[in-house]
């Protein structure tokens, strides 16, 4: 069961062996999000030793094919979750003199919105990506 | 080689297998950082896959001692890098209502130092809470 902001604000671009992929609705920075099929978990660390392992593994992946990709200077990864409890992964790409660089994207201004056609066409790029590396 | 900014900013308190396990200097919130023992490396996904298998291992071990040791509401986890691109994880135990809560702690405000007293306490809670989970 997917979090109601989660599902509002992102994409599900792809199924991966743990987690949902899934690509924020917000234009300013290419943004993913990671979130094991796993009900009433919000720590990583309460995921089963090999979830972990394989939310790792993912999770690499996922970063790895977005600098490939989108040619990023910085990949931040992240597991926050102050206000949605339900356990997700930030992957997101950075570019000096992006918005807020070098701060943190969590928090900063107001999502600008990425028009359906672009997260098609980004979503495409990424797991176009996954496939090659 | 240890970045310099990182070498002030934090103190070392524990080797593990993999990274130095450090504390910042910063009294607004219990914050440690893991650096990986590897030179030239940035991104996780740099390091080569047993390292990387390790480095989770590692982080959420520290992150568990971290939460029940403080009793925080939320473990925030991030490797971001921006500044200081030398591979390192954040992990920092969150309270509700604390400095710049729910928002992330990186570029918020300024350090409130954390006395030498304060650092070794929380360092010898933190090293103490690992040997026993």
């Amino acid at each position: 069961m997917l979090d109601e902001r989660l599902e509002t604000e992102s994409a599900a671009i792809a199924t991966l062996g743990l987690s949902q992929l899934r690509l924020m609705r917000d234009g300013r920075w290419p943004w993913l999000l990671l979130v094991p099929q796993r009900a009433g978990v919000s720590e990583v660390f309460e995921l089963a030793p090999l979830d972990q392992t394989m939310l790792t593994f993912e999770t690499n992946e996922v970063a790895k094919a977005l600098k490939q990709v989108t040619g990023a200077d910085k990949i931040n990864i992240a597991a926050i979750g102050n206000q949605v409890r339900q356990l997700h992964v930030h992957v997101v790409a950075r570019f000096e003199g992006d918005a807020n660089w070098p701060g943190p994207i969590w928090g900063y201004g107001k999502a600008e919105p990425r028009s359906d056609e672009d997260v098609a066409a980004l979503a495409c790029k990424i797991t176009e990506g996954m496939a090659r590396s």
